[in-house]
């Protein structure tokens, strides 16, 4: 069992225009998630706007997080960054600060080989006695990990867990065969996007990456332990109210969503870092329309 | 007629290994294209290296690169980043350096949406009177920009230039009669994509956004002006000649490839930033060999 294990947390950072954080607002965040229960907390994922923010912000918002949650619920900070001195650099930090574990994106600029990112990641697992998560995550990084590259990596001292993409042809059932039968016995294997997570949970996933989960902590649990214990019915009548939800994050990308989500519950005014801009309108009364038969508003 | 006509070469920036710019490296290699009489030079481009260097360091270039080419050659300075706010401040920082123009790639983490892409571009095209050319480089960027939304950023103040991909399907002369029709007069129109560009510049193409210009500039030179003047026969010679230098830049990218270029002419021992990892034993030896025919080493 590691931390890697059922329903992952993943916040948004509130920042200012600026990209300052405000680590008040996230200390309160971060409150909600352990006061639910949810089993680890993913601090600076795609969701928490990492690859937007400063080294030093990131480590502000590491030390903060730390202190609010006060070991309450496993915390694992996104280390992900273009240069692979300054990613051990943030794993460092992280370590330093407190976190119980690293995420790691392979972000790229130029394509990466498998080779480049074989060595990125030993060297960032290398830095600190932290487990680490592989965040496998083609949308955003444009990289694509083979069956061997997830191998050899699995093999690697502290590299516990993986992050998958939901797959796109053949099932989750046969996703996660293939991926049982390539990587060792203990290993984690989680999925994120979160559509298609409490059916990857019914599968067999040890997690779910979510980001419902960093902002409707209560709902994602419920739906979280109705897939952990194999009830379909009850799992499928959860997904089905989430439904509306999930077609706006496939639509608009689950970041402006949970924004404009944030901003409608009164947790925070604060807005994705610029270029990517706010809903508004009437995409933003859709999130609203989303919301409110959860009773969360 | 604009800055971004011609011959445009992109150089190197030589960097050590915590990605701090050798300026006295970079100085030698800008007066070798200054000499063979390029007809810009795009400081700060993908060759360049420019994701992979911190705001400061880039700052450190252009203050360099203006005083190395002392107003021989116009300077483009790339100022792309994730963060708009960034990225303005960037542009502010090589106008205020004394850089003639700048090049502008939406490089993206979260996919953004053309609304999104065409406020980054206002707004750094607003903080400066400089000339901007917006670097449309899908294979770095993973934004493709649609002929309606170069159609509106064209249209802006300061925005005057475009430095294209090759077309994949379809050929250059349909390409550009597309974009010529949906372009102002007098919009620059050029490529990128070394094995292509002299078949572009043949089809009237107004610039070569070049690697090759930035490493080997009397070759690149040759190769542009047989072009610009019509004279297909000495132009598909030449660029046979180049074939062995193409099919590396395909195979390895172009970055790996130029930087073994570099160390082998003697000129740096300056590598790619990692995680890209340099070239070695069999692959270098293929840019040795690609080479040698050239007469450069």
């Amino acid at each position: 069992m590691t931390i890697f294990t059922g329903l992952s947390a993943f916040p948004i950072t509130p920042a200012d225009e600026a990209g300052r954080i405000d680590t008040y607002v996230l200390s309160r965040l971060l409150d909600r998630l352990c006061v639910a229960g949810v089993d680890s907390i993913g601090l600076l994922g795609s969701t928490g706007s990492y690859a937007y923010l400063s080294q030093a912000e990131r480590g502000r918002a590491v030390a903060a997080a730390v202190e609010a949650v006060a070991g309450r619920v496993p915390l694992i900070a996104g280390v992900g960054t273009l240069r692979t001195d300054d990613a051990v650099a943030l794993a460092r930090d992280a370590k330093r600060k407190g976190a119980d574990g690293l995420l790691l994106a392979p972000i790229s600029y130029t394509p990466l080989t498998e080779g480049e990112v074989f060595e990125h990641f030993r060297a960032v697992a290398a830095a600190t006695d932290l487990p680490l998560c592989i965040y496998n995550n083609p949308g955003t990084t444009h990289f694509t990990f083979s069956l061997p590259l997830l191998r050899r990596l699995a093999d690697l001292p502290g590299i516990r867990a993986v992050k998958m993409p939901l797959p796109g042809e053949g099932g989750l059932t046969e996703d996660l065969a293939r991926l049982r039968g390539a990587l060792p016995e203990g290993f984690s294997i989680g999925y994120s996007g979160d559509w298609g997570c409490a059916k990857a949970l019914l599968a067999g996933a040890d997690a779910w990456f979510s980001v419902l989960g960093g902002m409707l902590p209560e709902t994602a649990l419920k739906l979280t332990r109705a897939a952990q214990d194999g009830q379909s019915a009850e799992t499928a009548r959860i997904d089905a109210a989430l439904g509306p939800l999930w077609a706006l994050f496939r639509e608009f990308g689950s970041l402006r969503v949970v924004h404009a989500a944030a901003n409608l519950m009164g947790l925070t005014q604060a807005q994705p870092p610029r270029p990517i801009l706010p809903l508004q309108g009437r995409d933003l009364d859709r999130v609203a329309a989303a919301l409110d038969p959860l009773g969360l508003r």
